[in-house]
């Protein structure tokens, strides 16, 4: 069934006044959650919010965060999300990075003592309006195993890049580190369908197709998916995410990173606090005019949207296309949500009295 | 047979000084291309000797380049190449950028007009001793297809990102953006075996396993290979790579990057200025103490270094690692050369009368 986005919105919003949230951070917070499911990204939308909310309830998320920057010089800082929604943490550090930017050229900001903060992209788009190239990563549960590990070491760790142009719109690309996203695997088990090889390892490090490998003790692989085709390049990717999170800024980093659900304990040992975020934002202008780098933009995506295609597919895509399409039709004819999802939400909004 | 480092470089220095180098850059620019050689990636070492060679007669590399920055803010740069060797505009850029991360926390550098500047990682690794985080990226010859493309319109755009420790050696990740490097198809070629699938194309864009698929007008394929495996992150990674060393810049970017090899001409309606480089450093002092920074990179390396490994192989790599092995033993008992590379070497040392 398909639900609008004001209704979706509402319905967030109004959950996360509950749990004690400012009406300023309720909001924010339901925007970010919600952008997901506008963008596609269903998996971390409003399927999320009851598991935000055990979060809460388990103590590990604090609805009244006093966010702050804890250390800075001209273009960069470190920020302390005082263990509140990443939702809500991640754009107040967004907005830090951007301020950055608009004095020393670019701003960069890495977060500590923060919890997952949606999807990459809508963070590192929040730079677009201002003319600058934005950067999102995040490192996230520890569900990925290095080349040659059978251990669960890193998690998807995203790296996203928003890049404004002219005429044209903005090249956004939002990419995980591992050769498939969990939600894909999750879609496969709903569907009972076996994975490709090159997606998961069981529990011993041996390629599987079984759609419960990640659940029964294996792991997701890295972009590339093995040595010979490049797995070690997608493991150092999700470990430079790792490192710009959570070693610049002193939060927990690989298999230290706390478990989004709720009842997976966090290690009773940490490294750092909370989760990690790393951030960028660049003034096209602090190297050239915008409007000739945004012409070249233009120039740049014409030529590949318009290049000659493989013989079973009829256009070339720009990073962002997808996306973008899915949230005008969206945006129109709302947003479809799976049975249970609706189910748990309906029986969340009955738990706090919110009418779904 | 194997050559001394100290051979190789004084013969390369040679060169250079040749064509009209100034002492320094045929000091610096030696340096940058033997370095290829010791960490291993024999493809862009003193085997490209001779193809710089060849751009410089064909009048495409200015030997004694004006190299300067011609906008910066205080934490951003470009810088004009002057068309010179990019293995000595590299060095100037990287160098810039960690002047700016000095005073304002981290510094970047697009640089246009430039050549191919050799590996990417060893423009990272200057950092390091500065207690930074280095970034290097470069744009390169056409050579890649997008997603369902089949054109070349991306060259294969290496990242890479030089990370110090405080113990433990240094975090070093240099990747090309694509499955398999071009380095690796020549080694095909020659022992005249099939590429596995998921690394070339052929020129209609079906997947192929012929090491000629390349040079039969088809192409390299993005990291992930096809679509299903994640090849749209590896198209959008070296997308990247290429909008900020040239986009950002004002060099030549996607198909219009000049080739390599002095036989192709350069498009008659280029859209900049030669190719293009990206530069970053970071100040780990920035964000949070060095040696705090350091030791928690320490922690980080050996908890991944020691995990539990796969069946098949019996320890967890940290990128940096095998060049670094390499290095070690090169430096120690010479760099070996193929046959028709030596060859090579020795008719260009008769040609400009160069001792061998």
């Amino acid at each position: 069934m398909n639900f609008t986005f004001e209704r979706l919105h509402r319905f967030s919003r109004n959950i996360f006044l509950t749990i004690g949230c400012s009406e300023t951070d309720a909001e924010i917070a339901a925007t970010t959650l919600l952008s997901a499911d506008l963008r596609g990204v269903d998996s971390h939308g409003v399927a999320r919010l009851s598991g935000y909310i055990r979060l809460w309830e388990a103590g590990r998320i604090n609805a009244k965060p006093d966010i702050k920057v804890t250390y800075e010089t001209p273009s960069t800082a470190v920020v302390d999300g005082d263990g509140g929604l990443g939702l809500v943490v991640a754009p107040y550090a967004m907005q830090v990075a951007i301020s950055k930017a608009q004095i020393a050229g670019t701003g960069w900001v890495s977060v500590k003592n923060s919890n997952h903060y949606g999807i990459a992209g809508v963070h590192a788009m929040e730079a677009l309006e201002h003319d600058m190239i934005g950067i999102s990563m995040t490192n996230a549960s520890p569900l990925v195993s290095p080349t040659f590990s059978s251990e669960r070491l890193l998690g998807t760790n995203p790296i996203a890049v928003a890049i404004p142009a002219k005429e044209q719109p903005p090249f956004v690309a939002d990419l995980a580190t591992t050769t498939a996203a969990n939600g894909k695997l999750e879609i496969l088990l709903r569907k009972n369908e076996q994975a490709p090889l090159g997606w998961i390892q069981d529990k011993d490090g041996f390629p599987t197709t079984s759609p419960n490998g990640v659940k029964d003790g294996g792991a997701l692989l890295p972009l590339g998916g093995d040595r010979e085709h490049g797995s070690h390049k997608g493991y150092a990717l999700g470990a430079i995410v790792d490192i710009f999170s959570a070693v610049l800024s002193g939060a927990n980093y690989g298999p230290w990173v706390p478990p989004f659900v709720a009842f997976l304990q966090p290690d009773p040992n940490p490294v750092g606090e909370g989760l990690g975020h790393f951030f960028g934002a660049m003034r096209v202008d602090a190297f050239r005019p915008a409007d000739e780098f945004k012409e070249n933009m233009d120039i740049w995506i014409k030529r590949f949207r318009t290049s000659k295609t493989t013989a079973d597919h009829d256009k070339v895509l720009i990073p962002g296309d997808p996306e973008r399409e899915l949230e005008q039709e969206r945006r129109a004819t709302g947003i479809p949500l799976l049975k249970p999802v609706e189910e748990d939400l309906r029986h969340l909004g009955e738990k706090f009295n919110v009418k779904f």
